[in-house]
């Protein structure tokens, strides 16, 4: 069961929102997914950078107390296992015509219950037919306009995959529906470079930036699907899978190295904040 | 001032739904905006059967006799002026996962009175960086995930255009963000035909149907940029704007032959539904 934040009042209610919701009537928003373990918020302050920066870009007014009332609220009614906290802002009403501004932007957020976090639950996946569009703004700003990923979702889950690998328009790789992905070849952490319509993943950064202290030397750039077959291990990344092996592609296995050394890293950034190990929730 | 049309009844209260609904948190769902005439809903049929048609695709439930309910209330209340019916569908609330479906689906519908018809009023269209991905079905279908539009829109506006052209992944010309686009050249009325990362256009169609009687070969294949340039016309369709010519291209005039035969066509199509010509309202 969900809890809402809306307005500085936490309840169970249904969103009130006018008809003329940009959100609702044209995806005209962002969203950010956070986990939040034993009642704390988990890379909080990135998530927070990420949607205010998002929202500049849109023209979307965003205040930061905002999101702090919304997510503290909600935290603070954490049942202390783990829970998702997601926050929705979206350009609220304006005048007629896409290219309107308004002034009174709307935010929401829900505190959800989940199980365990996937971490090192291995995931299929299936090369999907839609590509994203590096000119497109939905590729690289987390907004509400996700139908091609969900469309992409439910063709791979149709051939009983768990997700959906997606190139961009030359046909390199770029992610995944919900997450980055990262690709081990001997010392090499590789992963598709912000330019290849990707997402800036939170827990991409954090992987990149715990690369050296496991032994790895990271490495953003263009990433061909054949160096994925080759690769010593594929794995993917999202703020509430952290890490998941990829076990195969369209029913190929690919390379199952451990990673061990990353894991470790990643886990002690997630105990560092909460006190709690996220193999043992 | 809109009026809402939900679960069978009309009022002018804010939506209620739940913070989980779809089409609030993924822009997983669809829309139409048809133009109500004297209480008329025109073309409506055209505009339903593209709803449903677009529903399945999206496997989100849609019962037409809802979709009927939702616009004869809402007309009924018309001022007996012009109005922009909206019809929304949603994918409701699923369990998590983009590839989730439910069996929920939401609808709601706005009524909207709006000032006279944008038809022949000149637009200035600005080029625009975003391509449309014709991989990606929200090319093709008139989802709520609009944001790349909206971008699109913004950019234009920057410029102090009306609306921005939009080209697909190969370069041919696509539409605007809100409209389909035409050339004129000669005897021939030729528009990107449907593999061109285009949505299916109401207005697009009826003209096509409308081009014989006056006098034109409906063409529909890719088109170059520079066909624009050296058009003897260029016009945008849509359900609000019905035929708009194109003024100017990146601040450079394009060719003003004028269209009569063809706007004639189209009023009468118009009258003949509502009783009233367009160009007099």
């Amino acid at each position: 069961m969900s809890i809402v934040w809306m307005n500085g009042k936490v309840s169970a209610d249904p969103v009130a929102l006018d008809a003329g919701d940009r959100g609702l009537t044209l995806g005209d928003g962002l969203f950010e997914t956070i986990c939040v373990a034993g009642g704390v918020v988990l890379w909080r302050d990135e998530h927070f950078d990420r949607l205010e920066r998002s929202a500049r870009e849109l023209a979307i007014p965003c205040a930061r107390d905002d999101l702090v009332e919304a997510a503290s609220a909600l935290a603070a009614r954490s049942s202390g296992g783990l829970d998702v906290l997601r926050l929705t802002l979206t350009r609220g009403v304006t005048s007629r015509g896409l290219a309107a501004t308004g002034t009174r932007p709307t935010l929401f957020a829900t505190l959800s219950p989940i199980a365990a976090p996937a971490l090192l639950r291995p995931v299929a996946l299936a090369l999907s037919p839609i590509r994203r569009n590096a000119t497109a703004p939905t590729s690289r700003l987390k907004t509400l306009s996700y139908a091609d990923n969900i469309a992409a979702a439910r063709l791979a889950a149709s051939v009983s995959a768990d997700d959906a690998l997606l190139l961009n328009g030359e046909g390199h790789v770029a992610s995944t529906t919900i997450a980055n992905i990262f690709l081990v070849k001997g010392d090499e952490l590789v992963t598709p470079s912000l330019d290849q319509a990707i997402l800036p993943g939170i827990m991409r950064s954090v992987v990149l930036a715990l690369a050296g202290q496991a032994g790895f030397r990271p490495i953003e750039r263009p990433v061909e699907i054949a160096e994925l077959q080759d690769a010593d291990a594929v794995f993917i990344t999202n703020s509430l899978r952290l890490m998941s092996p990829v076990a195969s592609l369209d029913g190929s296995p690919v390379g199952q190295r451990a990673l061990h050394p990353l894991v470790e890293r990643l886990c002690e950034s997630f105990q560092s904040q909460c006190g709690r190990d996220p193999r043992l929730i």
